[in-house]
């Protein structure tokens, strides 16, 4: 690797503007998976909002994270999921990363995003929160705990996960999943999409 | 699609082996890029460790979290950052996936991975943790919060950027990175890689 390299320091990343430096800081974590996050008002109206900030906590209980921006306008899948406590996340592919990505267009709380982005309701073992039928896996989760962050007024939100549906031909021997065929959409910033295309299977390192 | 579909209820999952439920719950958050930590002991032993749970906390000021599991006979990252507070994360790319990969293997503490695995140590401005220098994406970090998690002995870890050191023809106008040319590597569970392949742009979407 002999490419011309550039340094920059925190002091000259606070001299950029706020989009330059929010996508520059966005991009360092990478390539992240996408998820369409689908929940329910009280008063009945689905949702539906692109997740690209989703962390796993923990295999037994397991648990799932993500990270909630400050609520304003946006932020109908906290607000449902306070009120209620269940929402999914569902994997989006290739097929669906268009109108998964209008689902991040600001549209109003009584819009139902799957209506507006023609994606399909789907409830599971009468589930509250309704998942994405498109969506080849699907998981069911509730509220566990909210981890408000001071600094920045972002919340870490962890919850349950209570069901898990999906192709079953995704499901490897071994309890591992098989994502080769599904083309799984990835995010790297806000605006680029790129598709986790299988490259090897490395077992367990030993010394 | 029309594909079989499957649902795994919570209570299922608690039924299957801690191996099989380990690699499927792993799995759920699908395919997460893939860094190594560069950290050095006080004794100034360097170490390198695979992190894929890594997310994204805030750009001004610049935060990045990770999820640290339960500190035991591995851990070495945590503990050298806990005691000298600094730290990198490195992208990996296909070309140092092995040795990445490698770095996962349960070697003692005075060992350095940089050695054992063939990766090279790089001081930036006099950073105290060493960066990987094949790697064309570089983060220096100082730990600013550690909050653990008492369902499962985990620990969120925030930590503040304080320097990128990147190749230069990453960095597109506005800010985003550019990977098409890296081929940055994923991993869905533990041993499965994935290519993040370019696949397409798409402006901030409107209603």
């Amino acid at each position: 690797m002999n490419k011309e390299m550039k340094v920059i320091l925190a002091e000259e990343l606070k001299s950029y503007t706020r989009f330059y430096r929010g996508n520059l800081v966005n991009c360092l974590t990478g390539a992240k998976p996408a998820f369409l996050a689908g929940s329910k008002s009280e008063a009945g109206n689905p949702n539906l909002a692109l997740f690209t900030n989703v962390f796993h906590l923990g295999a037994d209980p397991a648990l799932i994270g993500y990270v909630q921006r400050p609520v304003g306008q946006s932020g109908d899948t906290f607000r449902n999921m306070e009120a209620n406590k269940y929402f999914t996340l569902n994997v989006v592919t290739a097929e669906i990363a268009a109108a998964a990505h209008q689902t991040s267009a600001r549209y109003a709380s009584e819009v139902s995003e799957f209506q507006a982005c023609h994606l399909t309701e789907e409830y599971v073992d009468g589930f509250f929160a309704p998942a994405v039928k498109e969506s080849p896996l699907q998981i069911g989760l509730s509220l566990f705990q909210v981890v408000p962050m001071e600094i920045n007024d972002t919340k870490l939100v962890i919850a349950k996960v209570e069901w898990i549906r999906l192709q079953k031909e995704l499901i490897l021997e071994d309890g591992n999943l098989d994502f080769s065929s599904i083309q799984a959409m990835n995010v790297l910033g806000l605006e680029n999409y790129y598709q986790a295309t299988f490259d090897s299977h490395r077992p367990y390192a030993k010394v």
